[in-house]
C-alpha cells in the first residue's frame, strides 16, 4: 500500500483527492494536514465522506509527512515550494496541484504569481504532470507539477495540430469556459450563488496565470512562434470545463486526416476520448470522472479547425490527474482507482 | 417628489430598493450611504443600474440625511436603532428593513439578536409594516418596521384561519423554503455557488430569528395560545420563497367556505393573489414583482388544511414591501411604482 | 458473474443502473432492450458511458432475456407485470423499479395507476425491496418490487418512531422535496430548464401515487391507524431528495433516547447514516452514492420530533437500491459495487 | 392608444411581449391568438400575468386582427409570411419576431429554413429591425423583420470595427453563448432541466441559421469579403446571451481610439451601453431589461481586439427589440415602456 499524505485538505481539490484516494485499492490515507482544523475529523467538514474516510486533520507540525511515500499539495501557490525540498530529501515523492513547479522560468513565475520562488533548483527536475504528453518523465519523477485545468485542455487539444504543423501557431484563440468550483472554496462575493448563478461572464481577459504556463508548453510542440489569445469565462455550473479552440489551417488536409491524426495520437491514452468528427461533447459526460473528451469541427470546410474539449476541472483538471501521475510514479496501471463513470444526469 | 435616502446600499435589499425607486414616479433618490464605498458611483458596483441611477455612495458623516423626507435602512440589525431617533427628531420618516423595531418585547429582541436595544422607547410607536393587516397604522406612522420575509408569508397565510378560529393555534407547522439571496450579499463559504447549487438542506431548525417575530404577530390574531414549528430550508435559486403551512381544522368547514374566507380577506389587497383552490403557486410567478400568491389545499378532504404561499423574498419579502409602506405613509396609491410584472421565464 | 439484463435503458434509472453495474465486480451486462433504439450503442445515447459500456440496445423481441440471471425493469408502470411471469417461469429473477408490485392490494393499485393489474397472483410473492426493513425476504426472493423514492425516505425516517409507539400515527406530516430527475427523461414542458430552474413549487398535493404505497408500508409498523399528509415539492437541482418528517410525540422521551433508538435500529445498515442529533443533512452529501442520511430535531424540546432525511433519488431512491437488492438476492455482500463516495462539490 | 395583436402568445417571446406591453403606457392589448388554447385566459397559462393581463387566447379564425394597429408574430418560421400580406393590405403594421423577412435572398432563406417563401415580394420592403443601425427605415416601415438574438450581438459588436475598416473582415470569429430560453418553450429532451443544468456544450457548430442572417448584414458594413465563424454554446441559465467577438486588427489604432469609436457610434442609442475599456459585462446586468452592454479588450496590446457583448436574449434579443421597433414605427419615444431595470441579483 502506498502511504499518502495530503497537505491542505480543506479545499475542493483536497476533498476530491479524498474521494478518489479513499477507494483507491493501493492507497492508505496516512495524514492530512490543516493548520486551522487540527483534530477535526475530515468527515465533519465534508459529510459526503462519512463512513468512507475516518481520519482527522492534523496541524502541519504534528503530522510526520516523512512517513509517507507520497505527499500531495492541495494548497495555495507557495506552500509546496516551502516544504518540498525537505520531503524529497527524506525520500518522499511530491505532487503539487498548485503552480509552484509548473513554469520552468523563475522570472516568468515570479511575474505572474507575485511571490519569490524559493527553490528554483527544483524547477528543472520537476516533471510536468500531463501523462498523455509526458508519461516517461512522470514515471521516473520524484516531483511532479500537476498541470492547471485550462492548460490541460488547451495542450491536449492543440498538440496534434501543432506537432503536425497544420495550424498557424501565431494565431491561436482559445475561448474557454469553467464551472465555478475552479475558483476554489474561498469566501468571496463574486462566487456566491446569488452572484454567479443564472449569469455568464468573461473574466481575466487582460491576463490569466494559465496563459504563460500554456504558452510555454505549446511552444515545445512547434518551432514556430506561438501566440495565444486565451479568454476564460465563468459558467453557472459546479464542475466542468469546456474549451473551444480555434486554429487556422495552413496546409491542405482532409477532415478524415484530421480525425485520424487525433485518434492515432491518443490511442494509448485511456483518459482521452476522441469523439466522432462533428460531435458536441458535453461537460456532464465527464462529471466526476477522469475522462477528457474532445471533438473536431471545421465550419464550411474552410480553413478554421475547431477543437471542442471537455473535462471535469476537479478530476482530469486537478485531483484525478494528480492520482494518474501517482499511479505512474509508483508503477501502477495508469487507470487504477480512476474508473469512475461520469454522473449523468 | 419624495426625497429618499438609503442607509446601506451595498446589499441585496439595497440594490433592490434602488431598482424600484429609480423608476418610482414620485421619488427623487437623494442620498445613499456606505462607509466603505464613499465616492463610488452606485452603478459601478451594480452595473444593472448603469444608465438608470447616477448617484454615488457617500460616507454616513458626509450625507445629510435630514434633508430627506424618508430614509430606508437596508442595514444589518442594530444600525437603524442608532440613527432613527435623530432622524425622527428632524422630521424624517424612517423605514427599517432590518429587525430593530419588529419585536415589541425588548427582552425577546435582545435574546434573539444578542444586542442591547438602544431606543426601546420607539418600540411601541413603530408600525409593523405588513400593509395587508396593518394599513391604517402604517399610514399614520413616522417609523415603520418592515416585516421579515418568512414572517410575511406565515402571517398572510395563517391570518384568515386563525382569526376565524378554524385551526388549532397550538399545532402550527410552517415548512418554509427560501432562495439563497435571503442570506444576503456576504462573503461566506456556505452560500458559494459550489456549496449551495444542486443542493437542498434545512437550516436553523433549532431556532430561527423569524420565529419570535412570527409567533408574536400570530398571537395577535387569536386568543388561543399559539405554538409554531417553523422549519426553514435553502433552495438553489436566487430569489423566491415558498411556505407550506399546515393547520389542523377544528371546526366543520367546506372547501368553498375556506376559499371564500381568503378571497374576502384579501379582496382589497392588490398584492395578495388568492389563486383557485388546489393551485400550486410557483415562486417564479412572483420573480421581481411585489405580488404574494397563495392557494389552499385539503388532502383527502381531511382535517388538515394546507396554505401554499409564494413571494419574491427581495420584493414583497423586503424592498417592495418597504416601498409599499412608503406609499401609504405619503398618501400615495399603494401600488405606485410597484406594478412590475414577474419575469417568467 | 451474474448475467444481467435491463429492460428499458433509455431513462434515468436505466442509465444509472448502467453506471453502477458497469463497474460492479460480479456483474456481466448481457442485454439491454429498447424498442425504439434497436442497434444503437448505449454509449451513443449516453456519452458518459463511452469507454465503459460497449453493448447496444436491442429490440425486446431480439433480446433473449431468459439467458440472464436477473432482469431489471427500468420501465414505465405496466411493463414488468407483462413480462415478469415468463421470466420467472424460466428461472430468471426479476427486480422491478416501477410500481407494478409495490402495492399488495390490487384494487388500490388499479385506482392510483389507472391500469389493470395483469398478474395479481404475483403480488403476494413479490418482496418489497427496502433492505433495511425487509432484508430476509429479499434474500429469498425471485421477484422484488423496488420501493419508490419518496417512500424510501418516509419509511426509514418514521419506522423507528412508529415501531416504538412514540408518535401519533394519525398525524404524520411529510413535507418532501425532490430534484427534477425524479420526473424522468420525458419531453415535457413542465420540466424544461427554463420552467423549473430558479423556481420552487409544490405539486400533486391533492394526491400522489407514493401516498398509498407509503401508507400501506407504514401501517405494518404500528397497530394504530396511520394517517399521512404527504406534500411533494420540486427543487431546481438534478438529483437529490430531502424529506422533512414531522411527528407528534405521545410519550415522554429524551432526545438522547430518540437518537439511541435510531442508531440502534440502523447500526447494521451500511447505507443508512444516522447523523448527530440536530444536524442538517444536505442532499449533496449523497449525490451519486447509495447512502441515505438522516438527523433528528426537536424544536424547543417540545412535542414535535422532526426527522430530516436525504438521499440521491436515482441511487438509494431507485437504481442503487435495486443493485443492493440484487446483491442480497445473489448472496453477495450488500455493499458490493456500491461504495462510490458522493460527489461534493 | 395603439391597438396591438399578438399571433402565437404561448411561447417565451409571446409571454415576454405580454410582460412588456401590459405596462406600456400607449398600448391596448386587443387580441392574442392561439389555435390550441382558444378561450383560455392568458393568465391561466402564465400565472405571472394574473392581475395584469385579463384577456384570453382566441383562435385565429375568431380574432379579427385587422382591427389592430399593429400585429406581432411570436410564431415559428412560416406563419408571418402567410398572414402578413392580408394584414398589410388592411393597413395593419406587422412586426415578425421569426425569420420570415430577415434574409433578403429568397434562395438563401429557403436553403436554411427548408420552407418555400410564399411572399417574396415583401422581402425587399421589410425593414430590418435593428434600430441602432437602421432607425430611419424602421420609422417608415409597415413591415419589420425583428433580428435574431445572436445576430443582434454580432452586428452591434462588429459594426464600428468593420465600418472603420479596422479589422480583417475575412477572419471573424464569434464565440457565442446563450441561455436555455433561446431554445423556446417546446417539449424536448435536450432542454430538460436534468439534461441542460450543470452542463455546458457547443451546438450547431456545423451550421446555425443565424450565420447567413449575420453574414449578410455584416457584409453591408464593409466592401471586403466577410467570412464569419460562429460557434453557439448553451449555458445553464434561463435568460442571457454573451458573445465573445474576435477581430484581427489590420491598422494601427490605440485602445483609446477603439473606445472612442464605439462611444461615438452609440452615443444616441439608449439601449447600447459602451462600458469602460477592459470591463467584463455580465449577462445578469441585462436580465429583464432591453439594454445591451459591451466592452472592448485587447490582450497584450496585440493585434486581436475582443468585443464582449451581453444582452437578455428575450428582451433586446427578441421582444424588447420588437417593442422598440413599434415605438419607432408609431412615432413614440424609442424608450417608451422599456425602462425596466435589470433584475440583480
Amino acid at each position: 500500500m502506498i502511504k499518502v499524505g495530503i497537505v491542505g485538505g480543506t479545499g475542493y481539490t483536497g476533498v476530491e483527492l479524498l474521494r478518489l484516494l479513499a477507494v483507491h485499492p493501493d492507497v492508505q490515507l496516512t495524514a492530512i494536514t490543516s493548520r486551522k482544523e487540527d483534530g477535526l475529523p475530515v468527515a465533519d467538514m465534508f459529510p459526503s465522506l462519512r463512513g468512507s474516510v475516518d481520519i482527522a486533520f492534523s496541524s502541519p507540525d504534528k503530522a510526520d509527512l516523512t512517513q509517507c511515500d507520497v505527499v500531495f499539495f492541495a494548497t495555495p501557490h507557495g506552500v509546496a515550494m516551502a516544504q518540498a525540498p525537505a520531503l524529497l530529501a527524506a525520500g518522499v515523492k511530491v505532487i503539487d496541484l498548485a503552480a509552484d513547479f509548473r513554469i520552468k522560468d523563475k522570472a516568468v513565475f515570479e511575474k505572474w504569481y507575485k511571490i519569490e520562488h524559493t527553490c528554483p533548483e527544483l524547477l528543472e527536475e520537476a516533471a510536468y504532470g500531463l501523462a498523455e504528453l509526458n508519461r516517461a518523465a512522470i514515471q521516473g519523477a520524484r516531483l511532479v507539477a500537476n498541470p492547471g485545468c485550462y492548460p490541460t485542455t488547451m495542450q491536449l487539444g492543440y498538440y496534434p495540430l501543432l506537432k503536425a504543423g497544420l495550424i498557424d501557431a501565431g494565431g491561436l484563440i482559445a475561448d474557454c469556459k469553467s464551472g465555478v468550483s475552479g475558483a476554489g472554496r474561498k469566501a468571496e462575493i463574486g462566487t456566491l450563488f446569488s452572484e454567479s448563478s443564472d449569469n455568464f461572464k468573461a473574466y481575466g481577459v487582460a491576463g490569466h496565470r494559465h496563459t504563460p504556463e500554456t504558452s510555454a508548453q505549446l511552444q515545445k510542440f512547434t518551432e514556430d512562434k506561438v501566440a495565444l489569445v486565451f479568454t476564460p469565462h465563468l459558467v453557472p455550473m459546479i464542475r466542468g470545463m469546456h474549451s473551444t479552440l480555434y486554429g487556422r489551417l495552413t496546409k491542405d488536409v482532409t477532415n478524415e486526416e484530421l480525425q485520424a491524426l487525433f485518434e492515432e495520437q491518443y490511442k494509448d491514452s485511456p483518459f482521452v476520448d476522441v469523439m466522432p468528427f462533428g460531435s458536441h461533447p458535453e461537460t456532464r459526460s465527464t462529471r466526476g470522472s477522469n475522462m477528457l473528451r474532445l471533438a473536431l469541427h471545421r465550419p464550411d470546410n474552410g480553413n478554421t479547425v475547431i477543437v471542442l474539449v471537455v473535462q471535469d476541472n476537479l478530476v482530469k483538471g486537478a485531483s484525478g490527474q494528480a492520482v494518474q501521475c501517482m499511479n505512474l510514479m509508483f508503477g501502477l496501471e495508469e487507470t487504477t482507482g480512476l474508473k469512475q463513470i461520469a454522473l449523468l444526469p
